[in-house]
């Protein structure tokens, strides 16, 4: 099957007012490219909620920080879109800057508090950046279900106060993690890897599955469970920018005992590469399964 | 004719789905109630426009700054309702504060630049209240028109923008300040002159009047139309908090020479009442026509 590639955003709009003029659901899928199958996986999952599927393809500027990798972030539109058709997708939506942020643009939307920890503390402007693009895109599109991945959890709990609060009409459906047969997080920022890296980068599904393990044990401690999940990632010489236990709806950090479900986020380097991941003790299934 | 009232969002956002499902324009007129023959004007542009009519009252918390007047704002709803009804329209949202900012709201919408000066400028945050719960409302309402008064000019440019901006799919229409005969505009804070205040506060529209006849016989020095709008004020002894010449587009300021089109807007206090009020010469009729 081929999608339909719309650039401009009134082609976007009349096409989804059309999809629903025709009595279809339409589910949506926000994307920065360089798809596998964790993106595949979200498309599934849109496929069956809604009878039309867009999918956006958007390097979105604005939620990249001044030296993050913003140029270099991989950009491979035709696999992408080829991906999107054998997937079933109806229309890939592939923007340019401009179509976007077109000159004079001056709006932003900002959500306070829930920005202030993990990622956010870390990307300044990085969140903001996320509701600003997310909030264009589903005006566009319109959709009745959104479909995001859990590997960024924060952003889909952002995402999701955000159309709460802003009383979009759509539902947020949070999809997840999907993993490499190892337990490597799916992320388009993998490719970067060297073979040594990549292994490497294992430690960090494995200090997961160290803690989930702990965890399903009975050990409620988050400094301690922190600690499990980061000892493999020590060991194998990663950069470690954060290991953080959190409470999984309000992001606030857990410091002493956890309660039944508990957050556990990482970020570091292997390399140049910023890679994240996390898990929700007590709810998903650890990492290696 | 009776209008129907609704408090809560989920059946304001029905009740516009079932009109937009019986193939009706809906329309939407933002006010904070206090309503006078501008909000009128308002209504029967929307009707113009549009099958159905929908008036928010709703007097905004998040865009009135500490020591401002949220809390003597005038609040007359039953007064509003039964003129909504005499004026043809079909659906009145009045919802109470936590209806619009549920617990643990932290969104907010900002458009910065045309913030920068005028209203925003002494004002700070207002915008962001207001930007943020147009965004709401729009939200809520899906109208295909919505209609805002040129009284509040900054205002509108900047929900115009913003509207572009997160391309929301509305058109933003711009009505002509209603004045009283004597070219006092309307406004819900004109309840709090006594009747001398009244008098003196004439003399806003006689600055506007007197700076815009100055322009059609040629005028175009900036400095000198702020001073000759300012004369009538500075001899009624008001507070002029500004007179300023402004791009009518842009909003940036004008040192010298004025183009075609000048802005020119007025804020002020009579007593402890802030009035403002503006004309675009080279495009308003002057206030006293």
């Amino acid at each position: 099957m081929l999608s339909q590639t719309i650039v401009s955003p009134a082609d976007l709009r009349r096409a989804c007012d059309d999809a629903r003029a025709a009595g279809k659901r339409v589910g949506f899928v926000p994307t920065m490219g360089a798809l596998h199958a964790g993106h595949v996986a979200l498309v599934a999952e849109a496929r069956r909620r809604a009878e039309l599927v867009a999918v956006s393809i958007f390097v979105n500027p604005t939620q990249f920080g001044p030296g993050e990798d913003y140029a270099r972030y991989p950009r491979d539109l035709y696999a992408d879109v080829r991906q999107l058709g054998e997937a079933g997708v109806d229309i890939v939506f592939a923007p340019d800057r401009q179509a976007m942020y077109a000159a004079g643009d001056e709006t932003r939307v900002r959500v306070s508090g829930l920005t202030d920890v993990l990622e956010g503390a870390r990307r300044p402007g990085h969140f903001e950046g996320v509701a600003t693009v997310v909030t264009k895109l589903l005006s566009i599109v319109g959709p009745c279900v959104a479909v995001f991945g859990r590997k960024d959890y924060q952003q889909l709990v952002v995402v999701r106060r955000m159309v709460e609060d802003l009383m979009l009409p759509v539902e947020v459906v949070g999809h997840p993690t999907v993993r490499e047969p190892d337990g490597l997080a799916m992320s388009s920022r993998n490719r970067w890897l060297s073979p040594a890296q990549r292994e490497r980068a294992l430690s960090i599904s494995r200090g997961l599955d160290s803690a989930a393990r702990r965890f399903a044990q009975g050990e409620r401690d988050a400094r301690v469970l922190e600690a499990v999940a980061a000892q493999p990632m020590d060991a194998a010489g990663l950069t470690i920018e954060y290991v953080e236990a959190s409470d999984p709806d309000s992001l606030a950090p857990v410091g002493g005992a956890t309660g039944s479900r508990v957050l556990l986020s990482i970020a570091c380097r292997v390399g140049s590469t910023r890679l994240i991941d996390n898990v929700v003790l007590g709810e998903d299934l650890p990492p290696l399964g």
